[in-house]
Protein backbone atom coordinates (compact mmCIF):
# COMPACT_ATOMS: atom_id res chain seq x y z
CA UNK A 1 0.00 0.00 0.00
CA UNK A 2 1.86 2.95 -0.73
CA UNK A 3 0.95 6.22 -3.40
CA UNK A 4 0.64 9.80 -2.02
CA UNK A 5 0.45 10.74 1.54
CA UNK A 6 -2.33 12.53 2.53
CA UNK A 7 -0.68 14.26 5.65
CA UNK A 8 1.74 15.65 3.34
CA UNK A 9 0.28 15.77 0.14
CA UNK A 10 -3.16 18.68 -0.44
CA UNK A 11 -4.02 16.64 -3.65
CA UNK A 12 -4.41 13.48 -2.44
CA UNK A 13 -6.07 15.04 0.96
CA UNK A 14 -8.74 17.03 -0.77
CA UNK A 15 -9.56 13.82 -3.34
CA UNK A 16 -10.44 11.88 -0.17
CA UNK A 17 -12.61 14.85 1.73
CA UNK A 18 -14.07 15.35 -1.73
CA UNK A 19 -15.35 11.44 -1.62
CA UNK A 20 -16.27 11.68 1.65
CA UNK A 21 -18.01 14.73 0.92
CA UNK A 22 -20.16 13.08 -1.74
CA UNK A 23 -20.63 9.72 -0.49
CA UNK A 24 -22.50 11.73 2.58
CA UNK A 25 -24.74 13.47 0.32
CA UNK A 26 -25.31 10.32 -2.29
CA UNK A 27 -24.18 12.96 -5.11
CA UNK A 28 -22.11 10.23 -6.84
CA UNK A 29 -24.83 10.02 -9.11
CA UNK A 30 -24.61 13.69 -10.31
CA UNK A 31 -20.90 13.83 -10.24
CA UNK A 32 -20.28 11.57 -14.09
CA UNK A 33 -17.08 13.26 -15.89
CA UNK A 34 -19.55 15.19 -18.40
CA UNK A 35 -21.55 17.01 -15.65
CA UNK A 36 -17.83 17.60 -13.75
CA UNK A 37 -16.25 19.20 -17.16
CA UNK A 38 -19.37 21.52 -16.95
CA UNK A 39 -19.41 22.37 -14.09
CA UNK A 40 -15.22 23.19 -13.84
CA UNK A 41 -15.92 25.27 -16.87
CA UNK A 42 -18.29 27.33 -14.74
CA UNK A 43 -16.17 27.81 -11.87
CA UNK A 44 -13.13 28.86 -14.28
CA UNK A 45 -15.46 31.77 -16.27
CA UNK A 46 -16.43 32.72 -12.62
CA UNK A 47 -12.90 33.02 -11.89
CA UNK A 48 -12.38 35.00 -15.23
CA UNK A 49 -15.38 37.49 -14.19
CA UNK A 50 -13.70 39.96 -11.94
CA UNK A 51 -10.70 40.44 -14.27
CA UNK A 52 -12.38 40.94 -17.54
CA UNK A 53 -13.04 44.79 -17.42
CA UNK A 54 -9.88 45.72 -15.86
CA UNK A 55 -5.99 46.43 -17.67
CA UNK A 56 -3.93 43.76 -16.59
CA UNK A 57 -1.84 46.05 -14.20
CA UNK A 58 -5.02 46.12 -12.13
CA UNK A 59 -5.27 42.77 -12.03
CA UNK A 60 -1.62 42.60 -10.63
CA UNK A 61 -3.29 44.54 -8.10
CA UNK A 62 -6.40 43.05 -6.23
CA UNK A 63 -7.78 45.14 -3.50
CA UNK A 64 -8.28 42.88 -0.50
CA UNK A 65 -12.70 41.95 -1.20
CA UNK A 66 -11.65 41.75 -4.82
CA UNK A 67 -8.72 38.96 -3.87
CA UNK A 68 -10.85 37.15 -1.38
CA UNK A 69 -14.05 36.19 -3.96
CA UNK A 70 -11.16 35.34 -6.45
CA UNK A 71 -9.41 32.73 -3.49
CA UNK A 72 -12.79 31.76 -3.16
CA UNK A 73 -13.24 30.63 -7.27
CA UNK A 74 -9.79 29.28 -7.36
CA UNK A 75 -10.69 27.07 -4.71
CA UNK A 76 -13.85 26.11 -6.50
CA UNK A 77 -11.76 25.13 -9.45
CA UNK A 78 -9.43 23.02 -7.88
CA UNK A 79 -12.14 20.92 -5.80
CA UNK A 80 -13.81 20.07 -9.34
CA UNK A 81 -10.78 19.24 -10.70
CA UNK A 82 -9.81 17.19 -8.29
CA UNK A 83 -12.87 15.49 -8.14
CA UNK A 84 -12.92 14.94 -11.68
CA UNK A 85 -9.44 13.69 -11.91
CA UNK A 86 -10.51 10.81 -8.94
CA UNK A 87 -13.52 9.86 -11.24
CA UNK A 88 -11.73 9.28 -14.10
CA UNK A 89 -8.63 8.19 -11.88
CA UNK A 90 -6.17 10.12 -13.27
CA UNK A 91 -3.01 10.78 -11.00
CA UNK A 92 -3.07 14.91 -11.37
CA UNK A 93 -0.07 15.82 -9.93
CA UNK A 94 1.88 12.65 -12.03
CA UNK A 95 -0.50 14.26 -15.07
CA UNK A 96 1.14 17.69 -14.52
CA UNK A 97 4.71 17.13 -14.01
CA UNK A 98 4.20 14.57 -17.35
CA UNK A 99 2.80 18.39 -18.84
CA UNK A 100 5.71 20.41 -18.11
CA UNK A 101 7.94 18.07 -19.70
CA UNK A 102 5.93 18.23 -22.80
CA UNK A 103 5.62 21.99 -22.78
CA UNK A 104 9.35 22.15 -22.49
CA UNK A 105 10.04 20.17 -25.67
CA UNK A 106 7.38 22.27 -27.51
CA UNK A 107 8.65 25.88 -26.21
CA UNK A 108 12.46 25.89 -26.01
CA UNK A 109 14.38 28.56 -24.43
CA UNK A 110 16.10 29.73 -27.40
CA UNK A 111 13.01 30.34 -29.48
CA UNK A 112 10.59 30.97 -26.60
CA UNK A 113 12.16 33.42 -24.65
CA UNK A 114 10.52 36.50 -24.53
CA UNK A 115 7.78 35.58 -27.34
CA UNK A 116 3.85 35.25 -25.99
CA UNK A 117 3.73 33.59 -30.27
CA UNK A 118 2.14 30.89 -28.74
CA UNK A 119 -1.41 29.91 -27.14
CA UNK A 120 -1.73 26.83 -25.09
CA UNK A 121 1.95 27.73 -23.82
CA UNK A 122 3.44 26.95 -19.78
CA UNK B 1 11.43 29.00 7.08
CA UNK B 2 8.55 26.80 6.86
CA UNK B 3 6.09 26.23 4.61
CA UNK B 4 4.85 23.31 2.22
CA UNK B 5 7.75 20.95 1.18
CA UNK B 6 8.13 20.53 -2.71
CA UNK B 7 9.56 17.29 -2.36
CA UNK B 8 6.34 15.83 -0.89
CA UNK B 9 3.51 18.51 -1.63
CA UNK B 10 2.96 18.27 -5.28
CA UNK B 11 1.45 21.79 -5.36
CA UNK B 12 4.22 23.53 -3.83
CA UNK B 13 6.17 21.46 -6.61
CA UNK B 14 4.28 22.19 -9.87
CA UNK B 15 4.35 25.98 -8.29
CA UNK B 16 8.45 26.14 -8.18
CA UNK B 17 8.41 24.26 -11.34
CA UNK B 18 6.21 26.64 -13.45
CA UNK B 19 8.30 29.84 -12.02
CA UNK B 20 11.84 28.30 -13.48
CA UNK B 21 9.89 27.15 -16.56
CA UNK B 22 8.53 31.35 -17.04
CA UNK B 23 11.53 32.93 -15.79
CA UNK B 24 13.28 31.28 -18.51
CA UNK B 25 11.49 32.34 -21.04
CA UNK B 26 11.06 35.30 -19.59
CA UNK B 27 7.20 34.65 -19.64
CA UNK B 28 6.14 37.36 -16.80
CA UNK B 29 5.47 40.00 -18.55
CA UNK B 30 2.38 37.47 -20.07
CA UNK B 31 1.23 35.88 -17.29
CA UNK B 32 -1.00 38.93 -15.42
CA UNK B 33 -3.61 37.58 -13.21
CA UNK B 34 -6.22 38.84 -16.47
CA UNK B 35 -4.27 36.98 -19.13
CA UNK B 36 -3.98 33.46 -16.76
CA UNK B 37 -7.69 33.76 -16.06
CA UNK B 38 -8.41 33.87 -19.55
CA UNK B 39 -6.08 31.10 -20.00
CA UNK B 40 -7.17 28.75 -17.87
CA UNK B 41 -11.13 29.26 -19.15
CA UNK B 42 -9.72 28.46 -22.25
CA UNK B 43 -8.30 25.06 -20.91
CA UNK B 44 -11.35 24.48 -19.19
CA UNK B 45 -13.51 24.90 -22.31
CA UNK B 46 -10.68 22.31 -23.82
CA UNK B 47 -11.17 19.76 -21.20
CA UNK B 48 -15.50 19.97 -21.57
CA UNK B 49 -14.75 19.53 -25.43
CA UNK B 50 -14.10 15.93 -25.39
CA UNK B 51 -17.01 15.52 -23.46
CA UNK B 52 -20.09 17.71 -24.49
CA UNK B 53 -22.10 15.22 -27.37
CA UNK B 54 -21.24 12.35 -25.14
CA UNK B 55 -23.93 10.95 -22.53
CA UNK B 56 -23.61 10.95 -18.73
CA UNK B 57 -22.85 6.85 -19.04
CA UNK B 58 -20.56 7.27 -21.79
CA UNK B 59 -18.33 9.89 -20.22
CA UNK B 60 -17.81 7.50 -17.73
CA UNK B 61 -16.06 4.84 -19.58
CA UNK B 62 -13.81 6.78 -21.73
CA UNK B 63 -11.91 4.31 -24.30
CA UNK B 64 -7.69 4.83 -24.04
CA UNK B 65 -6.81 7.25 -26.64
CA UNK B 66 -9.89 9.77 -25.26
CA UNK B 67 -8.82 9.57 -21.51
CA UNK B 68 -4.90 10.29 -22.73
CA UNK B 69 -6.13 13.52 -24.17
CA UNK B 70 -8.54 14.20 -21.13
CA UNK B 71 -5.39 13.69 -18.82
CA UNK B 72 -3.56 16.60 -20.82
CA UNK B 73 -6.36 18.47 -20.57
CA UNK B 74 -6.53 18.28 -16.72
CA UNK B 75 -2.81 18.55 -16.72
CA UNK B 76 -3.19 21.99 -18.44
CA UNK B 77 -6.04 23.22 -16.68
CA UNK B 78 -3.75 22.31 -13.22
CA UNK B 79 -0.77 24.25 -14.45
CA UNK B 80 -2.34 27.24 -14.99
CA UNK B 81 -4.33 27.27 -11.97
CA UNK B 82 -1.49 26.92 -10.04
CA UNK B 83 0.27 29.42 -12.07
CA UNK B 84 -2.30 31.91 -11.24
CA UNK B 85 -2.60 30.99 -7.61
CA UNK B 86 1.43 32.03 -7.57
CA UNK B 87 0.78 35.25 -9.36
CA UNK B 88 -1.79 36.09 -6.71
CA UNK B 89 0.10 34.93 -4.06
CA UNK B 90 -2.88 33.05 -2.82
CA UNK B 91 -1.99 29.31 -1.14
CA UNK B 92 -4.56 27.14 -2.94
CA UNK B 93 -4.28 24.20 -0.86
CA UNK B 94 -5.71 25.94 2.10
CA UNK B 95 -8.26 28.07 0.25
CA UNK B 96 -9.36 24.90 -1.21
CA UNK B 97 -9.69 22.96 2.42
CA UNK B 98 -11.57 26.28 3.82
CA UNK B 99 -13.79 25.93 0.86
CA UNK B 100 -15.01 22.71 1.25
CA UNK B 101 -15.96 23.34 5.32
CA UNK B 102 -17.78 26.62 3.86
CA UNK B 103 -20.05 24.68 1.04
CA UNK B 104 -20.34 21.50 4.04
CA UNK B 105 -22.45 23.99 6.03
CA UNK B 106 -24.07 25.37 2.91
CA UNK B 107 -24.92 21.71 2.09
CA UNK B 108 -25.67 20.51 5.03
CA UNK B 109 -25.84 16.38 5.12
CA UNK B 110 -29.43 15.91 6.28
CA UNK B 111 -30.94 18.54 3.72
CA UNK B 112 -28.68 18.08 0.92
CA UNK B 113 -28.51 14.62 0.69
CA UNK B 114 -29.72 12.77 -3.14
CA UNK B 115 -30.67 16.40 -4.29
CA UNK B 116 -29.10 18.27 -7.01
CA UNK B 117 -30.90 21.47 -6.09
CA UNK B 118 -27.94 23.99 -5.88
CA UNK B 119 -25.58 24.88 -8.59
CA UNK B 120 -22.26 25.46 -7.17
CA UNK B 121 -21.94 22.29 -4.81
CA UNK B 122 -18.98 20.08 -3.86
CA UNK C 1 -25.76 53.77 -48.83
CA UNK C 2 -26.97 50.00 -48.68
CA UNK C 3 -26.39 47.24 -46.15
CA UNK C 4 -29.02 45.26 -43.56
CA UNK C 5 -32.04 47.30 -42.92
CA UNK C 6 -32.33 47.98 -39.09
CA UNK C 7 -35.94 47.89 -39.22
CA UNK C 8 -36.38 44.15 -40.40
CA UNK C 9 -32.86 42.55 -40.06
CA UNK C 10 -32.63 42.52 -36.20
CA UNK C 11 -28.97 41.80 -36.03
CA UNK C 12 -28.39 45.12 -37.64
CA UNK C 13 -31.06 46.79 -35.11
CA UNK C 14 -28.80 45.17 -32.22
CA UNK C 15 -25.86 46.55 -33.45
CA UNK C 16 -27.28 50.08 -33.46
CA UNK C 17 -28.48 50.04 -30.33
CA UNK C 18 -25.25 48.91 -28.64
CA UNK C 19 -23.44 51.42 -29.98
CA UNK C 20 -25.89 53.88 -28.97
CA UNK C 21 -25.87 52.20 -25.39
CA UNK C 22 -21.80 52.38 -25.21
CA UNK C 23 -21.85 56.13 -26.50
CA UNK C 24 -24.10 57.39 -24.18
CA UNK C 25 -21.99 55.75 -21.35
CA UNK C 26 -18.39 56.46 -22.73
CA UNK C 27 -17.79 52.44 -22.36
CA UNK C 28 -15.96 52.02 -25.98
CA UNK C 29 -12.96 52.01 -24.09
CA UNK C 30 -13.62 49.10 -22.12
CA UNK C 31 -15.24 47.07 -25.38
CA UNK C 32 -11.74 46.04 -26.61
CA UNK C 33 -11.92 42.59 -28.58
CA UNK C 34 -10.14 41.56 -25.87
CA UNK C 35 -12.23 42.20 -23.33
CA UNK C 36 -15.63 41.20 -24.79
CA UNK C 37 -14.37 38.06 -25.98
CA UNK C 38 -13.76 37.58 -22.23
CA UNK C 39 -17.00 38.61 -21.17
CA UNK C 40 -18.60 36.61 -23.96
CA UNK C 41 -17.17 33.43 -22.65
CA UNK C 42 -17.94 34.51 -19.21
CA UNK C 43 -22.01 34.57 -20.41
CA UNK C 44 -21.89 31.98 -22.18
CA UNK C 45 -20.71 29.44 -19.00
CA UNK C 46 -23.57 31.19 -17.13
CA UNK C 47 -25.82 30.01 -19.44
CA UNK C 48 -24.15 26.47 -18.96
CA UNK C 49 -24.47 26.80 -15.19
CA UNK C 50 -28.57 26.29 -15.28
CA UNK C 51 -27.95 23.17 -17.08
CA UNK C 52 -24.91 21.56 -15.43
CA UNK C 53 -26.41 18.82 -13.24
CA UNK C 54 -29.60 18.32 -15.48
CA UNK C 55 -30.44 15.15 -16.89
CA UNK C 56 -30.64 16.18 -20.99
CA UNK C 57 -33.85 15.02 -20.79
CA UNK C 58 -34.52 17.47 -18.11
CA UNK C 59 -32.66 19.96 -20.22
CA UNK C 60 -35.87 19.48 -22.73
CA UNK C 61 -38.26 20.78 -20.41
CA UNK C 62 -36.98 23.39 -18.15
CA UNK C 63 -40.00 24.99 -15.34
CA UNK C 64 -40.90 28.64 -16.78
CA UNK C 65 -38.91 30.14 -13.98
CA UNK C 66 -35.51 28.81 -15.20
CA UNK C 67 -36.77 28.96 -18.71
CA UNK C 68 -36.87 32.55 -18.06
CA UNK C 69 -33.80 32.72 -16.41
CA UNK C 70 -32.10 30.92 -19.58
CA UNK C 71 -33.59 33.76 -22.14
CA UNK C 72 -32.10 36.35 -20.29
CA UNK C 73 -28.10 34.70 -20.33
CA UNK C 74 -29.16 33.87 -24.12
CA UNK C 75 -30.24 37.62 -24.91
CA UNK C 76 -26.19 38.62 -22.73
CA UNK C 77 -24.56 35.99 -25.08
CA UNK C 78 -26.37 37.53 -28.09
CA UNK C 79 -25.47 41.23 -27.25
CA UNK C 80 -21.39 40.64 -26.45
CA UNK C 81 -21.88 38.50 -29.51
CA UNK C 82 -23.07 41.52 -31.83
CA UNK C 83 -20.85 43.96 -29.81
CA UNK C 84 -17.80 42.07 -30.34
CA UNK C 85 -18.25 41.55 -34.07
CA UNK C 86 -19.31 45.44 -34.67
CA UNK C 87 -15.81 46.12 -32.97
CA UNK C 88 -13.79 43.78 -35.30
CA UNK C 89 -15.99 45.24 -37.87
CA UNK C 90 -17.52 41.33 -38.78
CA UNK C 91 -20.31 40.98 -40.69
CA UNK C 92 -22.17 37.90 -38.19
CA UNK C 93 -24.89 36.83 -40.86
CA UNK C 94 -22.63 36.28 -43.59
CA UNK C 95 -20.11 34.85 -41.80
CA UNK C 96 -22.42 32.51 -40.20
CA UNK C 97 -24.03 31.68 -43.53
CA UNK C 98 -20.94 30.77 -44.95
CA UNK C 99 -19.87 29.00 -42.07
CA UNK C 100 -23.03 26.36 -43.02
CA UNK C 101 -21.58 25.75 -46.05
CA UNK C 102 -18.28 24.91 -44.75
CA UNK C 103 -20.17 22.56 -41.89
CA UNK C 104 -21.94 21.02 -45.12
CA UNK C 105 -18.88 19.72 -46.43
CA UNK C 106 -17.39 18.83 -43.89
CA UNK C 107 -20.15 16.56 -42.56
CA UNK C 108 -21.62 15.11 -45.46
CA UNK C 109 -25.40 13.81 -44.73
CA UNK C 110 -24.03 10.17 -46.01
CA UNK C 111 -21.45 9.99 -43.60
CA UNK C 112 -22.36 12.03 -40.95
CA UNK C 113 -26.17 10.76 -40.34
CA UNK C 114 -26.88 9.92 -36.78
CA UNK C 115 -23.16 10.08 -35.86
CA UNK C 116 -22.11 11.99 -33.19
CA UNK C 117 -18.08 11.41 -34.20
CA UNK C 118 -17.23 15.43 -34.72
CA UNK C 119 -16.83 17.84 -32.29
CA UNK C 120 -17.77 21.08 -34.03
CA UNK C 121 -20.53 19.84 -35.73
CA UNK C 122 -23.85 22.15 -36.71
CA UNK D 1 -49.40 33.40 -39.79
CA UNK D 2 -46.77 36.17 -39.25
CA UNK D 3 -43.24 36.43 -37.72
CA UNK D 4 -39.87 36.88 -38.57
CA UNK D 5 -39.41 36.69 -41.98
CA UNK D 6 -36.15 34.62 -43.11
CA UNK D 7 -35.67 36.79 -46.31
CA UNK D 8 -35.30 40.01 -44.54
CA UNK D 9 -34.46 38.74 -40.91
CA UNK D 10 -30.86 36.59 -40.46
CA UNK D 11 -31.88 35.22 -37.55
CA UNK D 12 -35.04 33.60 -38.74
CA UNK D 13 -33.05 32.05 -41.69
CA UNK D 14 -30.03 31.04 -40.03
CA UNK D 15 -32.72 28.78 -37.26
CA UNK D 16 -34.20 27.55 -40.44
CA UNK D 17 -31.31 26.29 -41.99
CA UNK D 18 -29.68 25.16 -38.87
CA UNK D 19 -33.12 22.76 -38.51
CA UNK D 20 -32.46 21.58 -42.22
CA UNK D 21 -29.02 20.41 -41.25
CA UNK D 22 -29.73 18.95 -38.09
CA UNK D 23 -33.14 17.54 -39.59
CA UNK D 24 -30.80 15.71 -42.41
CA UNK D 25 -28.05 14.20 -40.06
CA UNK D 26 -30.46 13.23 -37.46
CA UNK D 27 -28.54 15.64 -34.81
CA UNK D 28 -31.70 16.34 -33.02
CA UNK D 29 -30.96 13.36 -30.81
CA UNK D 30 -27.58 15.48 -30.08
CA UNK D 31 -29.20 18.68 -30.00
CA UNK D 32 -30.71 18.68 -26.43
CA UNK D 33 -30.27 22.28 -24.43
CA UNK D 34 -28.01 20.57 -22.18
CA UNK D 35 -25.31 19.69 -24.46
CA UNK D 36 -25.83 22.84 -27.00
CA UNK D 37 -25.00 24.92 -23.94
CA UNK D 38 -21.82 23.22 -23.38
CA UNK D 39 -20.92 23.64 -27.25
CA UNK D 40 -21.66 27.27 -26.80
CA UNK D 41 -19.01 27.43 -24.01
CA UNK D 42 -17.02 25.28 -25.50
CA UNK D 43 -17.06 27.52 -28.67
CA UNK D 44 -16.87 31.14 -26.79
CA UNK D 45 -13.39 30.08 -24.92
CA UNK D 46 -12.25 28.71 -28.55
CA UNK D 47 -13.21 32.93 -29.56
CA UNK D 48 -11.32 33.50 -26.38
CA UNK D 49 -7.75 31.68 -27.17
CA UNK D 50 -6.74 34.14 -29.72
CA UNK D 51 -6.94 37.32 -27.66
CA UNK D 52 -5.52 35.65 -24.31
CA UNK D 53 -1.90 36.45 -24.88
CA UNK D 54 -2.46 40.24 -27.19
CA UNK D 55 -2.72 43.62 -25.08
CA UNK D 56 -5.66 45.09 -25.41
CA UNK D 57 -4.30 47.73 -27.92
CA UNK D 58 -3.04 44.25 -30.15
CA UNK D 59 -6.93 42.74 -30.07
CA UNK D 60 -7.91 46.02 -31.68
CA UNK D 61 -5.97 45.41 -34.72
CA UNK D 62 -5.75 41.76 -35.54
CA UNK D 63 -3.48 40.55 -38.90
CA UNK D 64 -6.22 39.28 -41.47
CA UNK D 65 -5.09 35.71 -41.04
CA UNK D 66 -6.46 36.10 -37.39
CA UNK D 67 -8.98 38.41 -37.86
CA UNK D 68 -10.13 35.22 -40.80
CA UNK D 69 -10.09 32.70 -37.91
CA UNK D 70 -12.21 34.91 -35.58
CA UNK D 71 -14.45 35.74 -37.41
CA UNK D 72 -15.23 31.73 -38.09
CA UNK D 73 -15.77 31.42 -34.37
CA UNK D 74 -17.96 34.32 -34.31
CA UNK D 75 -19.89 32.47 -36.40
CA UNK D 76 -19.85 29.46 -34.75
CA UNK D 77 -20.73 31.02 -31.82
CA UNK D 78 -23.58 32.62 -32.98
CA UNK D 79 -25.04 28.98 -34.73
CA UNK D 80 -25.05 27.44 -31.26
CA UNK D 81 -26.84 30.36 -30.24
CA UNK D 82 -29.72 30.09 -32.46
CA UNK D 83 -29.83 26.21 -32.39
CA UNK D 84 -30.52 26.60 -28.59
CA UNK D 85 -33.02 29.06 -28.77
CA UNK D 86 -34.50 27.31 -30.86
CA UNK D 87 -34.83 24.07 -29.27
CA UNK D 88 -36.21 26.15 -26.01
CA UNK D 89 -38.19 28.08 -28.34
CA UNK D 90 -36.86 31.71 -27.32
CA UNK D 91 -37.40 34.25 -29.67
CA UNK D 92 -33.71 35.76 -29.76
CA UNK D 93 -34.39 39.02 -31.21
CA UNK D 94 -37.11 39.86 -29.00
CA UNK D 95 -35.56 38.47 -25.64
CA UNK D 96 -31.94 40.50 -26.75
CA UNK D 97 -34.12 44.03 -26.87
CA UNK D 98 -35.99 43.28 -24.10
CA UNK D 99 -32.56 42.68 -22.29
CA UNK D 100 -31.04 46.03 -23.49
CA UNK D 101 -34.38 48.02 -22.27
CA UNK D 102 -32.92 45.82 -18.80
CA UNK D 103 -29.50 47.07 -19.07
CA UNK D 104 -30.22 50.55 -19.73
CA UNK D 105 -32.39 50.56 -16.09
CA UNK D 106 -29.58 48.81 -14.71
CA UNK D 107 -26.72 51.45 -16.00
CA UNK D 108 -28.02 54.69 -16.28
CA UNK D 109 -25.97 57.23 -18.13
CA UNK D 110 -25.58 59.59 -15.17
CA UNK D 111 -23.95 57.09 -12.79
CA UNK D 112 -22.33 54.50 -15.10
CA UNK D 113 -20.81 56.95 -17.56
CA UNK D 114 -16.75 56.03 -17.84
CA UNK D 115 -17.19 53.18 -15.17
CA UNK D 116 -16.72 49.81 -15.63
CA UNK D 117 -17.37 49.08 -12.32
CA UNK D 118 -19.75 46.62 -13.37
CA UNK D 119 -19.62 42.93 -14.70
CA UNK D 120 -22.16 42.29 -16.57
CA UNK D 121 -22.91 45.42 -18.72
CA UNK D 122 -24.18 46.14 -22.33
Amino acid sequence: MTGPDPATDPLADLRDRLRRFAEERDWDQFHSPKNLAAALAVEAAELLEPFQWLTEEQSRALDPARLAAVRDELADVLLYLVRLADQLDVDLATAAREKIVKNAAKYPVATARGSSRKYDEL
